[in-house]
């Protein structure tokens, strides 16, 4: 497995704060636009005129681009630039985004919505969004326990049906095993209730462990 | 566990097919928005002017819309209409959308591509976007072998790193014990090589079962 790349770019908060409000912005009127485009019951001629008029805008932020994905970088604050991620990212419409908190010891958690983009059973949120989720949310756990690592394992059992609406999910590393982490976590729907129990392990790669002893350091995270 | 409720909806192949053609297009367009707007690198003022024309045109789909979320419903010709579905939901911009295949007899498989909006570590598929498609597959898989459910359990095994691009995943019926149908499957990269390994566990619900026994019929697909 090669080296992942990150690149460090040179910004200050200020700018840093612009970027997102601009470009956050530009993505919940992506989303709201892809929320209304799967509910809308207006007529076919209006779907569509607006359809060709969607193209035309995409065509207008793809007349200069960067070539592939957005990648991840770091401020030279310290920031992480994981705008893409599919679960967290800023700039990503199809992420929800959550907004993953941290207790600085191993814990991570988040409180979001997932409306009809995210359905699977009718009324339901999707299984594999419940894995998304946790996926994102464990590995945060792991990150900030100070063992950051790619998935190794992951393990779902869904004990209840989770209705569309406010969810929540929650980490904690259960143990470290050497280059493992172990972690567990969970969804819950809007009444608290439990619905989905996860583990991890969480597993740092050779390259990174590496870097880390040549550099006397921790590898940055993985998101 | 309540029973889930499948409307009827009455059209035509026609209508089906012009249906099917209008909403899959403006879900395209949204696609590609999406994409756009978190690879552009247009000017600020050139984003800000989108973001405006974006809400715009998501106010007029909102104009008139259905209450809460798509669901899934079932054509008088047996189609399954699950347009919000978020791996194969033809109707939602989130879904990449998958067209998966069924061999008839317990296996199902897709070849698709995961662009940047799928995105993880750097360059690569986010581990959750991975359980979320195999989530779909597994299932399908299952109710493709007469054996639909919900998912009961679901693990996931990465063996690497599944690079942004061209994909493919399949699953098929390991063995069926009572309630529950065992499904293995996998995700695949670009080259072919085998990424990420998953099996699952579908359970079919109490209340599915006895509405199969009250109608002496198999009950509907779940996705």
């Amino acid at each position: 497995m090669p080296p992942i790349r990150y690149d460090v770019v040179d910004m200050s908060e200020a700018e840093l704060e612009a970027e997102q409000q601009l470009y956050g912005g530009l993505a919940d009127s992506v989303r709201a636009l892809a929320d209304a485009s799967l509910r809308t019951t207006v007529p076919g001629a209006v779907v569509e005129e607006v359809t060709e008029e969607i193209e035309k805008l995409a065509a207008r932020l793809a007349g200069d681009q960067i070539e592939d994905s957005f990648g991840v970088s770091l401020t030279t604050s310290g920031t992480v630039r994981a705008y893409g991620n599919t679960v967290v990212g800023l700039r990503n419409p199809v992420a929800p985004p959550l907004r993953i908190q941290r207790s600085g010891a191993g814990r991570a958690w988040a409180e979001f919505r997932l409306g009809a983009l995210y359905e699977g059973p009718p009324g339901m949120v999707h299984g594999g969004v419940a894995a998304l989720v946790l996926d994102q949310v464990l590995g945060e756990a792991a990150a900030d326990g100070g063992s950051p690592g790619m998935t190794g394992t992951l393990t779902l059992r869904y004990v209840a049906n989770t209705p569309l609406g406010a969810c929540g999910a929650a980490a904690w590393i259960d143990r470290v095993e050497g280059v493992k982490t172990i972690v567990k976590g969970e969804l819950r729907d809007g009444e608290g209730t439990t619905t989905v129990e996860a583990e991890g392990i969480f597993i740092l790669p050779r390259w990174a462990r590496e870097a880390m002893v040549e550099r006397e350091e921790r590898p940055p995270r993985f998101e």
